[in-house]
């Protein structure tokens, strides 16, 4: 094979072009100063809301053996590694949902076997993560991370989608269960009032107001930043850190009940403190792998190809979205070695009995995008502003963008001519394209969207705010006594925030929804900012894809729930990227295939209401007729029925009109 | 006095005027056929739900005397009475909030009273309405209606936030109440389960999420119309009826309960059937009558001034705004007539022990509106499609709008010149002004938004709906047995609704919101369409204005506070309108004054951030920079972390771009 003519060249290549930066990947982080401190935090959170979650769950379906604590320590013990050894100080690592799923039917396969049962069920598990890591490390060896490029959007947004029915899953699980009496591993006094049917049902309706409290509140805070309302730093302070925040309102919201109401409602998050002896178990689990009977150890070797062959994809994946071609890094990726440190990671977190940890979505991305904000913004402005100065002299486009290079090289603070040109390209080609043969830009050219589409970011490319974020996950486990103070439907809201949270931007998503916009509401889609394959690729095929799409979606999902060949559930994943490949080629026309698929997130201007109004297709007089004019008397009158008038007059002519009305007599 | 001269002169104007449309009134209302029914339903639930409402209000607050059975009845009979004899048959009356508010002040003042009392309650409120009759009946004969025009915008508002503010504390009151236990007069049996705290506090959770429930759901659904997903009549429908089908909707939740839980868990609307012995009383209330002391007798002159000027305002107000002259009636209006038959109306309700009605608002614009929507689409189309066919032919203003007006003749049903001329007198001049000197239209003509802005509305003028209404909110007392299935907590939620409803296009509520827009935000409230008051006041002095309001506010509010001496609570109202006439003319500019208190809800359209980028003054450096900034990258990503590419390119140009993309290989 031709793959392994060269092993671990990939490897030695990444390892190359990453240990001359490494230095710098530190000095770069200390230069920053305290300023580090703000993405650290940031990242801080986003990383580990979701693990304490995920801890919750994994103890409700592991019986209490594997919870919180456990989740944090991984994420906090991979990130640490990560962030000294990884390739990509950018990604970020943490226990994610496939984890956590794996980790459930090997909990539930275990505890029926004779050989295994709870007892070996940690040991097992660490067998799997051997196997996983040996698979992990062979991935590295024969450069598999080359077909990268094979793991398209189709193949993304399907995983996405699956993780989202899943996160809603979970909530709505998590929120019936508080109607339902404690579980035995929770409480012990089976006395306690907590388990009489008025207090299961306060429990549950406290539940549901929690969750939904902090589902409604959450997602109202994530879109602070363009608030009209508020001072800037307070609008970007409860945009970054809402969540979390939410989180603590509605905790402390749960301990202003009345005193009547029993302690134990509303349930709050378990798990045992990890310096309990019941916690010790999972420490030294490296000493019970061999009372696993052999044939087990073998067996393993099922739920770690899935395990691997998930990670290699996740992790991946996360990768490439934290070093997308608009962040513009100026240092090298490191595709190859970073799964070779994943390998590593995930036998280590095996043999301390704990859930690996692999890159996570969205918080890679996130990371990059929070150290791109450090810089860049005077820039923008100054070539913003130079762009202007050049059209009011009425400059050619050439001339324009000289300019505004120019004042780029001029405030860029790394002197290096190769990096402009790069980070400047795509810029160029936009101004230029908008001029004519001549070089003469066309009236309506608007250098402010261009600059602002081409914006060449800056990002602060360093290990120190992927260590720190990781070690503040680590104190967490030291203070679980704080954290087991959520009640758990507080983190089942959580759930439902992160299901709700992952689905603007997933193409597919989006085109569930076209689904349901009929054919004379089309142009509302146009006026908006909208996917660019909603104009390019005909509407029918769109839907055929998006049908096609959920139907595959929905045999994602069953497989989940099969009682034991459930472990198999990412297979059905796996083929979509060889159905991608061979199967969908046949059925629809490469143009559309590639939009439909489009490596890129290309999104169009919104067109004003004119340019589609002539193409309204008002065959049926009723229909249309009906929408405009309700719709429109809607608008133009006030909830107090006040009808308004809308003018359409330009500020000085009215200025004029107000004053000349001035003299007239009022009725 | 001058008023005293002409005693009925404009009672007398009406009656002429309004006698000779009498039998058209009726004529087009049954020509219209069953298509009547469409808006009788819609006004059926908008009169009937807050009526409901109101009467669970009205019977908290009076021990149960009076409910929603005496609400929905005064409602019924003043609405038939109106639609029969009522000048203006557009206007809808009802059972109100201030009504309730008085009633419930007579009420605690009476009860106190030891020569009152419970019993002699309604009796003494048949005083008060008496009195008040007879002050209505003054009022029409010195034709008091000539001052209505000094009812301005700034008085109408305060009182609309007024009612807002109470409907809020009723809601909040209403759901605070859910957590204590029943009131007496509710539940007989002391020993019932309903009693004992769990269930007292389920009941208290169980209206927190029923009142939020319906206040969320019913907020969602009125915006159901401009939805982009669903079929056109269904989002109709939805935007139509969405309120009373979430009424539904929660109060068969409440029924879908587990049956551990005890009836009378969640509390339901109390009212006694009107047929039952108890609800006996309130019919025969007249006979009760001279049994008041005299001295109360004419005690009762003071909440009947208070009562009269009230119904004065409200009732004039809400005739206004049922006709405002951008709906083109073509029948005249009865102001002095109408207050005429209000005394009466009230008159009766007193000599029936029922709350009496007025014109409510926003309901009455709404049946306007609502009859509007029946006709005048096709024209509208047919006229845009005129007009753009003459700005092809490069046609002057005059000519296009000759053609505009010959489609409007040729296609409208009334033939009459003056008719005509009058619907489009402010289109004519919108499209003349647009050209210059030579009837050249400018380049930026827009024929579309002069037609939607200044679009001639035909109203079906009719007394058939508003009576059919009527009689469903009769059959409704007949319905209590259905009606009491309502869960109480479903109602706070609609005061909730009620209050926050009320808020958008109350240009005071808007003027409070910009108080919190920071100086740097401005231009996203010129972004979108806003009150021309935000671009010709100085914002210094919207500032100053804002603040004078939201203080007076809280005075009318205080007002209500006051145990016995809170039945004047709308003094400092009526104050309001002396302080607009004679005060604030020497604190504010009489241009600023015309437009903050302006006649007309005039809006503009959005300007382009283009025009108002250059003058964002961004003298801070980090308060502007960190704004732009995050919020760009925000906008720029999408959840998942993926970087959008936005493109401005036209769709022609993007096709071929697709085209050119696909013979080149794929990264």
């Amino acid at each position: 094979m031709d793959l392994l003519r060269n092993p671990f060249k990939g490897v030695v290549a990444d390892v190359k072009g990453r240990a001359s930066w490494y230095k710098d990947d530190w000095v770069a982080g200390f230069r920053t100063g305290f300023r580090i401190l703000a993405p650290t935090m940031y990242m801080f959170f986003a990383s580990a809301l979701p693990v304490i979650a995920f801890g919750e769950q994994l103890s409700n379906e592991t019986n209490g053996i594997l919870s919180t604590v456990e989740t944090l320590a991984s994420t906090a013990i991979c990130g640490i590694i990560h962030s000294f050894l990884g390739g990509q100080p950018l990604l970020i690592v943490g226990v994610a949902e496939p984890t956590i799923i794996m980790y459930t039917y090997l909990y539930n396969y275990a505890k029926k076997q004779p050989g295994l049962g709870e007892r070996l069920y940690l040991a097992w598990a660490g067998w799997v993560c051997i196997w996983t890591a040996i698979m992990l490390f062979l991935l590295a060896m024969i450069n598999a991370s080359n077909v990268i490029s094979r793991f398209t959007r189709v193949a993304g947004e399907l995983f996405g989608m699956l993780i989202t029915v899943l996160f809603l899953q979970q909530a709505i699980k998590g929120i019936v269960s508080e109607f339902s009496k404690p579980l035995e591993f929770e409480i012990a006094d089976r006395t306690s009032p907590i388990y009489q049917f008025q207090w299961v049902y306060v429990n549950g309706l406290l539940g549901v107001i929690f969750s939904i409290g902090l589902l409604y509140t959450a997602l109202k805070t994530r879109r602070a930043r363009s608030w009209l309302y508020g001072i800037g730093w307070l609008r970007g302070f409860i945009a970054d850190y809402g969540v979390p925040l939410m989180v603590v309102v509605w905790t402390a919201f749960s301990y202003a009940l009345p005193s009547h109401v029993p302690s134990g409602v509303p349930r709050r998050l378990y798990s045992p403190l990890p310096w309990e002896s019941i916690s010790l178990g999972h420490w030294t689990v490296a000493k019970d792998l061999f009372s696993v009977p052999p044939a087990y150890i073998f067996a393993a070797i099922v739920p770690a190809l899935m395990v691997a062959g998930l990670y290699f994809f996740d992790h991946s994946v996360a990768s490439q979205l934290a070093q997308q071609k608009e962040f513009n890094l100026k240092k090298p990726s490191a595709y190859h070695y970073d799964i070779l440190v994943l390998g590593f990671m995930v036998l280590l977190c095996g043999l301390l009995g704990i859930p690996p940890s692999n890159g996570v979505l969205p918080q890679s991305p996130m990371h990059t995008r929070s150290l791109a904000v450090l810089r860049g913004q005077f820039l923008r402005k100054k070539m913003l502003q130079t762009a202007k100065e050049g059209m009011v002299k009425s400059a050619s486009s050439l001339e324009i963008y000289g300019k505004m290079q120019e004042v780029f090289i001029q405030m860029d603070s790394i002197q290096n001519a190769d990096f402009v040109d790069k980070d400047l390209k795509s810029l160029k080609d936009a101004v230029l394209r908008e001029g004519d043969g001549e070089g003469k830009l066309a009236g309506e050219f608007d250098p402010r969207k261009h600059i602002e589409a081409h914006l060449p970011v800056r990002v602060n490319e360093q290990r120190l705010s992927n260590l720190l974020q990781s070690l503040l996950v680590g104190c967490c486990v030291g203070a679980m006594p704080v954290i087991k103070m959520i009640p758990t439907s507080v983190l089942w809201g959580y759930f439902a925030y992160m299901a709700i949270d992952s689905l603007p931007g997933n193409q597919f998503w989006e085109r569930i929804r076209l689904l349901f916009v009929g054919a004379s509401r089309r142009y509302k889609v146009f006026e908006g900012p909208h996917a660019s394959f909603v104009e390019s690729v005909p509407s029918r095929t769109i839907s055929v894809f998006t049908i096609f799409q959920i139907v595959y979606l929905l045999i994602c999902f069953g497989t989940t729930w099969i009682p034991i060949a459930g472990i198999l559930f990412p297979l059905p994943f796996f083929l979509m990227i060889l159905i991608r490949q061979h199967v969908l080629p046949k059925f629809f026309e490469p143009n559309d295939l590639r939009e439909l698929d489009a490596a890129e997130y290309e999104e169009l201007e919104g067109v004003h209401l004119e340019d589609t109004l002539q193409e309204d297709n008002c065959s049926i007089p009723g229909s249309c007729d009906s929408r405009n004019e309700a719709e429109i008397l809607d608008e133009l009158t006030t909830n107090r029925g006040e009808v308004k008038h809308r003018s359409v007059i330009h500020r000085e002519e009215r200025h004029l009109q107000v004053h000349s009305n001035a003299v007239q007599p009022r009725v």
